[in-house]
């Protein structure tokens, strides 16, 4: 039913308060039509980069095309960023909002879950946001770049095996290349049938391209922003830095399981006026790398409050929300989270 | 002034025949928003593969996490392929349309134009189609498999000059690395001082993956399908060889500058249902590269007809429309070339 429809039926019923309340104030149904004014995309940051010294190649393009002579010396765009945007007919928030995915990761994270439900893109969309999705430089249609002649190392292939322990499917000994002998975590949310599914939205990563690519995200946020960011993962990283990079442009900062924090030495106080708000899923413990970024993260967020700021914790199993995996939105209760982080933003007043 | 507002006034006034010719029947205006249903990806085809015997590395994969162990052996996912959708509230198209990109680009090709107008995507939306937009195996979200051990050969890099003479921006001879000392075609309708901005959109792209590409592009119309399919360049190839392995599926076939044809011996009757609009830019002449593939598409299009199949051309310097680019759909006329060809799907029957 219509969001619409049930509050047409309210105004005329005794059961409206319990209607109303059973949906948070300006959340999405799932179903409803959304109104947009504009699909489009553009790219922003980089530099062009000259490769010189290579030999020349005959290649075929096309099949039963001519030969063409490929000098592959000369100049390049490198090191830019893509970003997409959907921007509403009416939006209800006051800024847009701007989703960062994780590490090996691309945009493709916040669009459909990998069992082929609606993603946070549609639902931050029903819920009134202008939503931008980018690729990290390096990453999916930001295209990446010769090596080692520009790109100086290799770049990093996760195996199936890495993110099942790594991404809190199960645990790290629970995989198995036969998917009927995983073992993933029993209370897990994550729709295990669609492990080998997700997995092929990995994409090659770069372990030594952290500056350009937070200059491309610098460089997104002056083009965007004011804005209101959610970033995942290795996103954090970038996104927490970000805000020191742009205080005034970043309106609110959520951070879903980020796995690092800014270097030591950063000045909390400059984002005493950019709300915090840090989301963690099940099954951290015992797994070195999520405690130690857990410890660093919290220990960061404490100096954002000891300078004023806000910083909040929604951390989901303390609430009895157990089994969330650390690519919570795709989990099965994705719509749920992605709710309360709306609401977070709604208490912050970020909604008109 | 919104299209509903023009027919109103239309409704009740003299000027009404001049307002309706003005704009061909079901072309979207710019400004009208559009009420979609969902937005959504997903990844299609591909297939599990192995990797042995490398070495264990040890890397830091953010700032100040703790060095994990990489063991880059096991299974990945290979050759799969992206596509994202917009599927709107009441499309006014029959089928959905799907949108393939030419080679080294990605989907993003459709999108906004690199000077920043609306794309073919929105276009397409407006004038009341689904739209599917994907990424070729190997490129964007779809990512790429390690080589040589996957992937058999070494990508290729396509250089900023390249892309001004195979892209027919002006003649090759008329690069320079200084934008202010190049020379494009004189009546070209490409958005010139864009043409970096363009090349961030390059991606590198192998020779050697055209069967996962196609195994791939099948695998999207045994999902999507029965659909319409519009390619460019290289898409061509795959666009042509989805029809005849799908004629029951795809329902037309717009190639826009195809770069290629099906294999010599290929069946044309298998496609004598599937209408086929070709369509070409200008300042193809002197350049073997295309008119070798003119040539070849052409007799592909007479094969076809023989068949008793449609296969028309527009020709747009033979229609008076002079200097458009090899990526036309981002030319300054590209919505007047959109216009054409969404009428042509009209006259074909494909519209409600």
């Amino acid at each position: 039913m219509g969001r619409k429809l049930i509050l047409m039926l309210c105004a005329a019923a005794v059961g409206c308060a319990i209607a109303r309340t059973a949906r948070a104030e300006g959340s999405p149904e799932a179903g409803d039509s959304v109104a947009i004014r504009d699909v489009g995309s553009f790219y922003v940051g980089g530099r062009v980069a000259t490769v010189e010294g290579l030999p020349r190649t005959d290649i075929t393009l096309v099949p039963g095309a001519p030969p063409l002579t490929i000098d592959p010396n000369g100049q390049f765009e490198v090191e830019q960023m893509y970003a997409q945007y959907i921007r509403l007919a009416e939006p209800k928030a006051k800024y847009p909002l701007l989703l960062w995915h994780g590490g090996g990761l691309t945009g493709a994270t916040w669009e459909s879950t990998p069992d082929g439900r609606s993603g946070w893109q549609m639902f931050f969309l029903r819920a009134g946001h202008d939503v931008y999705i980018s690729d990290a430089v390096e990453r999916g249609r930001s295209g990446w770049a010769r090596f080692p002649q520009i790109f100086t190392s290799e770049p990093i292939f996760r195996t199936m095996r890495e993110g099942w322990g790594l991404f809190r499917i199960g645990p790290a000994d629970g995989w198995d290349p036969d998917p009927a002998k995983r073992r993933p975590f029993p209370d897990t949310q994550f729709p295990v049938a669609a492990y080998d599914q997700f997995t092929k939205e990995s994409v090659p990563r770069w372990t030594t391209t952290d500056k350009p690519v937070m200059a491309a995200y610098d460089a997104l946020v002056q083009k965007v922003c004011p804005c209101v960011v959610i970033v995942h993962s290795q996103g954090g990283y970038f996104g927490f830095n970000a805000a020191l990079n742009a205080p005034d442009k970043i309106k609110a900062l959520i951070a879903v399981e980020p796995s690092s924090t800014p270097e030591a030495g950063a000045d909390a106080s400059r984002i005493r006026g950019v709300p915090h708000l840090v989301v963690w899923g099940d099954h951290q413990q015992g797994i070195p790398f999520w405690t130690n970024a857990r410890n660093k993260v919290t220990a960061w967020q404490g100096r954002i409050r000891e300078t004023g700021g806000v910083a909040d914790t929604l951390d989901l199993p303390a609430q009895g929300i157990r089994g969330n995996s650390h690519m919570l939105m795709m989990d099965a209760n994705s719509d749920a989270i992605a709710e309360r982080v709306q609401r977070w933003m709604g208490e912050q007043g970020l909604m008109r």
